[in-house]
């Protein structure tokens, strides 16, 4: 097992009905700036029980986070939040919308301009604004994580940053507010978890069977409970295990102590940022050709991923293989989530320019071992065809 | 999955070499307590590595914590942290000595009588000093946890507390200060994690997959590395993975979402109370008798335990339940733990005693189903002789 620190003080209110329990999470006397994205908030109701539940305190919204979420919109609501006297943040959305809070949170007590948090990925944050979050969409684990991606559609650059400053003081998870959310999100959050897992598990043995066994967990219950979760939208333990699960996918715990990959990644959101495909959609189709491409460093994680996690036993090391990546790309399919560039109208001249874009961004050398170079990126990609 | 709160602010440093980014960890300026035990801590040299790490700190020294600490001897330390304006604590040891740092850490700032910290369970405790750890024991999960047991020798009292102002800041984990722990010690903390993973996960189902699924994979781990630790005591990844396994057994993770039994745990500590029998070693008695016993109420997850656990998927559900008891019951007596009263010298008469002094703590109604009655715990230990 590799060293690691392990830190996360985000409170989780986890449950049915939690929503009321705001009141008693945001400070009293807080003048509170409410954030959100589209109309979905006030649609399904939610945006009326954060405000039923916060009828002592007093009230600011601010909506409109798109779902790449842009540091122009963002730095609207800094301003908003000078000019009100804002004390505390609340998220009311998915990843996008906390995403956002994160960097206006960070923001907002920064001194100089805004954009060095993205380009020096939030080094220089020495605070931030304390905030909470509501989650509406179990897919990203931004609910319990310091991690943020922000657009700058002028400058056409999508960048990350990270702060230990930026942890939710709390996150209320409240399944039944998915039951509403149309298929194609859950299974795109179902996706984005599963390879959220999958980058820090499928690398090469670290002795750490602790991780090992959580992560296979997490796994097994995104498998077993994805598919359900679309027959059954109302269902509340396949619900409920879904949220949690795509919280601890990306929490910290997992990847603690063992090597992490996150090529799948780095290649997906080129193809988002050519095409605009959904990013879980890129995931589900770089994945399994980048499996099946780094069979040789990543053999003994792909034989253990077959047994653990699809009781794949039988046949010669490659057959197993072979038949972890075919169930894999069927569990993407059975999401409704297509698993070939072709699918996504991305054909093989447009590889180049996917190709080019990761030499652009300085992504030459991905993965667990920073041995997928651009080169290994386009073989991969052709494979996805 | 029942509703839930989840909160763990600790700050976990793990891995080889970790005591000298204490130097980071411990404020500057302050002025530090360093609590421990026995000699231990001074004859494999981890307190020298604390000494050498915090050498640029003021230094003060505690030592003297007994194996169950003790209320005198914890308000000697409130009043030297009182003459030394002491303003941050350092417990170095297991999980006695960090019981004792948080009880100390809660006194020093209580304006009462501090024995009301106990018999009110923690709840008038509205703020604790600061405090780390260095653990020297994978046992109790007191390193990252917000409970603690203190033990009154005049009154004849063993009463734990829990207060949310009580986690450690950080905890230094390093399975290297373990290699040169006793035999005895390694076992009896596998034992106790052991069953503080069974008390929060073999009750009743909750549809809690990734509970029950992470639950299975702590206890998979001991069951596979506990023996191997004994054998073999310098290989770190052992160390390493029952060191982080014991931490999770019991930091909130696991216990989340679901019922909770501690039915062995209470009864257990009538047992030490009776004969100071080793903590462990009376949780070894006790639960598999218990196992045996509550194979009604407990069926379903007994025979989940048996298949995810021990792989036991043959014969009737009756003859799956026996050989998950017999496996549990060799488990621990393959770690050199014996697992019948008479082993310790107690035998029928004695049995009166220990339920009376259930009776008398008020432990009435115990386990998941709060069904657990005095004669119910005496049928447990007679069939436990």
């Amino acid at each position: 097992m590799n060293n690691f620190d392990f830190r996360n003080p985000t409170h989780i209110l986890f449950g049915k009905g939690r929503i009321a329990d705001l009141k008693d999470q945001v400070p009293a006397g807080a003048k509170v700036l409410i954030i959100y994205g589209g109309g979905s908030a006030e649609r399904t109701g939610v945006l009326a029980q954060v405000h039923e539940a916060l009828a002592d305190h007093t009230l600011v919204e601010f909506g409109g986070i798109e779902p790449n979420p842009r540091f122009e919109t963002a730095l609207k609501a800094v301003e908003l939040i000078g000019e009100e006297d804002i004390t505390f943040l609340l998220a009311v959305g998915g990843g996008s919308v906390i995403d956002a809070t994160k960097f206006i949170a960070a923001a907002a007590l920064y001194d100089g301009d805004a954009w060095d948090i993205l380009t020096l990925r939030g080094s220089v944050v020495t605070d931030a604004m304390p905030f909470g979050t509501v989650l509406t969409l179990p897919a990203t684990g931004s609910e319990m994580n310091p991690a943020s991606v922000i657009t700058h559609a002028e400058k056409g650059a999508k960048l990350p940053f990270m702060s230990a400053h930026c942890y939710p003081v709390f996150s209320v998870l409240d399944p039944e507010v998915t039951y509403s959310l149309p298929p194609r999100q859950i299974a795109n959050g179902v996706a984005d978890a599963f390879v959220h897992i999958i980058e820090q598990y499928l690398t090469y043995p670290a002795a750490a069977r602790v991780q090992d066994g959580f992560a296979e967990t997490l796994l097994r219950t995104l498998i077993e409970l994805g598919p359900k979760a679309l027959e059954t939208p109302k269902d509340y333990d396949i619900r409920a295990n879904l949220m949690w699960t795509a919280t601890l996918a990306l929490n910290g715990l997992i990847g603690a102590g063992v090597p992490q990959d996150w090529a799948s990644h780095m290649i997906g959101h080129e193809i988002t940022a050519l095409n605009d495909t959904d990013h879980a959609r890129t995931l589900a189709v770089v994945l399994p050709s980048l499996m099946h491409d780094q069979r040789g460093p990543k053999r003994e994680k792909l034989l253990q991923y077959a047994a653990n996690v699809w009781d794949i036993r039988e046949g010669s090391d490659d057959d197993r293989i072979d038949a972890a990546i075919k169930a894999t790309r069927g569990f993407f399919e059975a999401m409704g989530i297509k698993t070939r560039l072709g699918d996504y109208d991305i054909a093989a001249p447009e590889i180049d320019r996917i190709v080019n874009a990761l030499k652009d961004h300085g992504l030459t050398a991905l993965g667990e071992h920073a041995a997928i170079a651009p080169d290994d990126a386009r073989r991969i990609l052709e494979a996805a065809l």
